[in-house]
């Protein structure tokens, strides 16, 4: 299964809407006779790849995939019958689909006389998937927040220079990121301090991913904007009530939120989710992050981290409406490594209960 | 002579004024045949425990010693008079002693006919005897600048709470730094919020450092405040031009900083180098680390990063004098590591050049 992981990864940001799946055949005395995943929307499923390569291998063998199989009939056929018609005994799958239209594959199986059992590696294959189940659980996109700030936290000098606070390696790690998302998201006071390119560079067949401003006042983008150009699709968000000309953009009309600071966080979201964006890389700076924050919006936190201090200028989370150390976001790091010479920490929002203030210690 | 470098280790915390050594003697065929270190200033040094180990098996031998052998008759006599007296043929030093009384031992060590050598190990020599080293060079003591923040660089909430933002374990870690260090340096922001107590508390057979707040207006620290127990020494540092009454406490009078906040920075240091002070864990908040790092007063900097985020509050480190991103004071990062489930990051100061704007990327 472990493998079947491994190739599932390799459709990360490839395969939106739809999930990554990889799936291992092995032949009726156990060995590996096909591998395959899921390589592009609309394209043949992680199934129908390895039991091609198989071929009669997987009869009387058992299929290994990390996302229950299909059940219906979308672009491609139901890989639950495919299996079936393979002649398959057996089928490990390590997440069980959550969909209403496609789940149930397991069901179709066992009605048909093959042991269909969930597991092993859930939590390695759910955290593979982590876009595509965010996106199907919540209704909207999984958000991943990236930033790259000091030590002392800051994103920016006090007069507003910030080229460059992390290392060339540091900065060609993002385009990675971007590379995963369906859609990279800015705020207006990035677009107007930096005016950003945000389309991937340097990586290797990436898809490019949807650029989104969100310009609440539609005053940010101006003509000429470089994320204007024809590199990648791009969307600006800006308030219902406003109608900027932005040639070379879409733009799309959305609630101004309830604090009267930007648009709805949740109605962006929603937007997004009705266009397929299923993964969102957030690179905007501390007042929209911060508005994700405070909407809950925010699945995953990737920070630079660069070994310099400033000791003034913007810190790299604004506002989220957190007042008191209890109310803390409280995250989990699972992932932490040099790049070049800067630090990169992942984390994922704790879902243990915070330290209880314990009286003095220091 | 990395055994022996690991050996001055165990002296971190205890041997100030004097530097930590190591020392390895070697029998004539090259086998280990004592061993040694400076445990306690006052003590015998390094090279006489190992001398005392080996014995007869010294002669015609080679002693293996982090720092160059002292060749003055302190509080104990000088070691190169020992190794020749012990009849040894050849001395390995990681690092030659630049200070004018003690050294000069090697050329001591030559004119009785012993080869005497710098190195191996020089930079893991000079790493593990930073403070003293930092101390004979700059006349001041080596500054160590201790912080512990969220992820977005923030030390407490919006409303000042701070407790706990790191994990049990991390400020565990913390009375470890306290207890390698001479003295603990607080500002009256953190003497105020936090009351703090300073004193080594589950290290074994630790040495207390010196409790001291830079308190400028002599304000901020009040009679019944728990630094001013017995647990350890406390001096309070004060503006020239006050004079509170605190039993418990001895009191230093500085000139007060030249832009009118706080006291002098190089002032403060040259008074506790003459106290005997050589190494300082600075855990100060942003106020106090803002003004050593403006004087260039950071030698070594451990930020203890919780993962969580709080988008407001304020920042580890305030003004330094920092206004554009070329001036940003870059470190180099020497140490990360998991504590618990926060982050452990130790940088130095940067000796290369910052990296030069290359116009835009991003």
């Amino acid at each position: 299964m472990r493998h079947a992981v491994a190739l599932a990864a390799r459709g990360l940001g490839r395969t939106s809407p739809n999930p990554v799946v990889g799936c291992v055949i092995l032949d009726a005395a156990g060995r590996p006779a096909g591998e395959g995943w899921h390589q592009r929307a609309g394209g043949p499923h992680a199934e129908i790849h390895a039991l091609e390569q198989a071929g009669e291998r997987a009869r009387g063998g058992t299929a290994v995939v990390t996302l229950e199989p299909c059940n219906h009939t979308g672009r491609t056929g139901p890989c639950a019958q495919a299996l079936i018609a393979a002649g398959v005994r057996r089928v490990r799958y390590a997440v069980p689909d959550p969909t209403p239209a496609a789940g149930g594959g397991a069901a179709t199986l066992r009605a048909a006389g093959i042991t269909a059992e969930p597991g092993p590696c859930t939590e390695e294959a759910t955290a593979g998937n982590i876009a595509w189940l965010t996106s199907v659980r919540h209704g909207r996109p999984h958000v991943h927040w990236k930033y790259a700030a000091t030590l002392d936290g800051r994103i920016a000098a006090a007069d507003g220079s910030s080229r460059w606070i992390t290392s060339p390696q540091a900065r060609a790690d993002v385009h990675r990121l971007r590379a995963e998302a369906d859609a990279v998201v800015v705020g207006s006071g990035t677009a107007r301090a930096d005016d950003p390119h945000l389309a991937v560079r340097g990586v290797p067949g990436a898809r490019q991913p949807l650029r989104v401003v969100v310009d609440t006042e539609g005053t940010a983008v101006a003509p000429g904007a470089r994320i204007l150009d024809d590199a990648a699709p791009t969307l600006i968000a800006v308030a219902d009530d406003r109608a900027p000309a932005l040639p070379g953009a879409e733009l799309v009309r959305l609630p101004r939120a309830a604090t009267g600071r930007g648009l709805d966080i949740p109605a962006l979201l929603a937007a997004l989710h009705r266009r397929g964006v299923r993964s969102v890389l957030l690179e905007g700076g501390p007042t929209l992050a911060g508005a994700f924050a405070a909407a809950g919006a925010v699945d995953r936190v990737t920070g630079y981290l660069a070994p310099a201090l400033l000791g003034a200028g913007p810190a790299a989370l604004g506002d989220a409406g957190i007042s008191t150390i209890a109310q803390a976001l409280r995250l989990r790091v699972t992932d932490w490594d040099r790049v070049g010479p800067d630090l990169r920490v992942t984390a994922v929002p704790a879902t243990v209960t915070a330290p209880v203030p314990t009286g003095k210690e220091s």
